[in-house]
């Protein structure tokens, strides 16, 4: 959100711009609480995911009823609060930038939504799972805090410079999810923290999963269907196996480059500050390069 | 939210006023979605609630993860895709109607955090049940809607009538309220639809619950203490009757009448038309009087 501000041309925040990253950072601790309960997520930020917390409290207190509903229903009401309150940071901004601070909230409960249901449903379509990153990654990561930002800092020069902070986000979020993809099935343990092939044993409907599929013969596509079930390490490595053997993982890292490229040239074609471009150039080679 | 409309002298509703009112149908939404997870109730409006809907498909389909898991997900994100929307429903209002909205929104996620915790903790504090009332049925069901109402049909009609609805709304809702902890503790389940006594088995700080509390002598108190444990039918008439006993039953009536008494009384020192008051005071008596 600062860089869309600088990319707008300003330099001291505004309050009004203050209370509005005040207001990103509390919406996105309401995603995470509701977030955690949906995919039943033990952890968070190397703590007790906040409904495990609360579930074990009620546990060691005796408190009545189920331990799990009273754990989740405190990280949803939470969530709920958290959402309220970000809204009453959001509104002393302008009326041009609430119109991006709403969207933003559609937006990710959309991309929720869709993910939720994609993953149970088993959904192999790339196209599917890139409409998902869009919503999650793009616009509610990088499109719209930069354009709140930049919103906030002058409206009229906001409209000037969004088709090419649209064009960054895009390619942005969809190289750092695709890195974000490669790591949660190609990741060494000892960077992402993770156990190795986490997505592959949660089912989650990757571009990866997605691109293997569209290409498998049937053998192939019978390794790839043990996904999301309960598989071992061995299964981990035969499906990593098929989508080296298929060179799902080199499309993903040419994709990678490639969409990072875009998201760069679209800066460069844009007349915003090449300082504030500089940063935003930096930023995204640091999120696609990263790896944990 | 129409009666507050008329109360600020309204006629024909705005485009905008018509769009509150969807907003708030829609927030309403939201809370249920969310507040069925939360309570794991099975049923909603006669029919299987959200998540429950959801579980059985996941179920009856065969898809990937835990049912539970998934039913519930699907109810948390579309409760919070209602909220968004409702959002931009409610954004064409006026500033002055935007913070009622709000105010409305974090009354009713405080509200439900603290009858959640309470309901765990067993706590059988009158002044907790007042405040829970207060949140969720006072303001969350008449105050802010009856103000949204009349602020977007007149922001500075509405600061001079708003006293006299707060007042209104304050009496109203506790005693709308009361009546459904009698109805919950002793109603009819001919009338109501539900098992007698359905808020003992499930152990909701009442005020009703938190007067006998007080009064108890040391007898009593272990009778009202197994509330929102597994209790028959027999233990639902021991309740009951220590209720009866305690005299906490006609305490309950006759606070439904007085503080239905305070909120015509307000109307009545107020210039609200006769004909709106007319209709707030029928709209009250019809509430406290039900049988269901």
């Amino acid at each position: 959100m600062a860089l869309g501000w600088l990319a707008a041309g300003g330099s001291a925040p505004s309050e009004a711009v203050v209370d509005m990253a005040a207001a990103v950072e509390l919406l996105h601790v309401s995603a995470l609480l509701h977030d955690d309960v949906v995919d039943g997520s033990l952890t968070r930020r190397g703590a007790a995911a906040a409904h495990v917390h609360e579930a074990e409290r009620h546990r060691a207190e005796a408190w009545a009823g189920e331990s799990r509903r009273y754990g989740e229903g405190v990280a949803i009401l939470a969530g709920d609060l958290a959402a309220a309150f970000a809204d009453e940071l959001a509104a002393a901004a302008r009326p041009e930038t609430q119109v991006h601070w709403r969207a933003m909230k559609s937006e990710v409960a959309l991309g929720q939504v869709l993910d939720h249901v994609a993953t149970a449903r088993r959904v192999r379509d790339p196209d599917v799972a890139l409409h998902v990153v869009r919503l999650k990654t793009s616009m509610y990561t990088v499109v719209r805090p930069l354009l709140l930002g930049a919103t906030e800092c002058g409206p009229a020069r906001a409209l000037q410079i969004a088709p090419a902070l649209e064009a960054y986000g895009a390619g942005v979020g969809e190289a750092f999810q695709l890195r974000d993809d490669v790591l949660g099935a190609f990741g060494d343990p000892s960077d992402t923290g993770k156990p190795v092939g986490d997505d592959l044993r949660e089912g989650k409907p990757t571009w990866l999963l997605a691109d293997a599929t569209a290409l498998a013969d049937d053998r192939q596509r019978a390794v790839l269907e043990s996904v999301g079930g309960d598989i071992d390490e061995d299964g981990v490595s035969a499906v990593q196996g098929v989508m080296v053997d298929l060179g799902v993982l080199a499309r993903a890292e040419e994709r990678i480059v490639r969409r990072t490229d875009d998201a760069i040239d679209a800066l460069g074609r844009s007349d915003i500050d090449p300082v504030v471009a500089q940063s935003l150039t930096d930023a995204a080679y640091s999120l696609v390069s990263r790896r944990s």
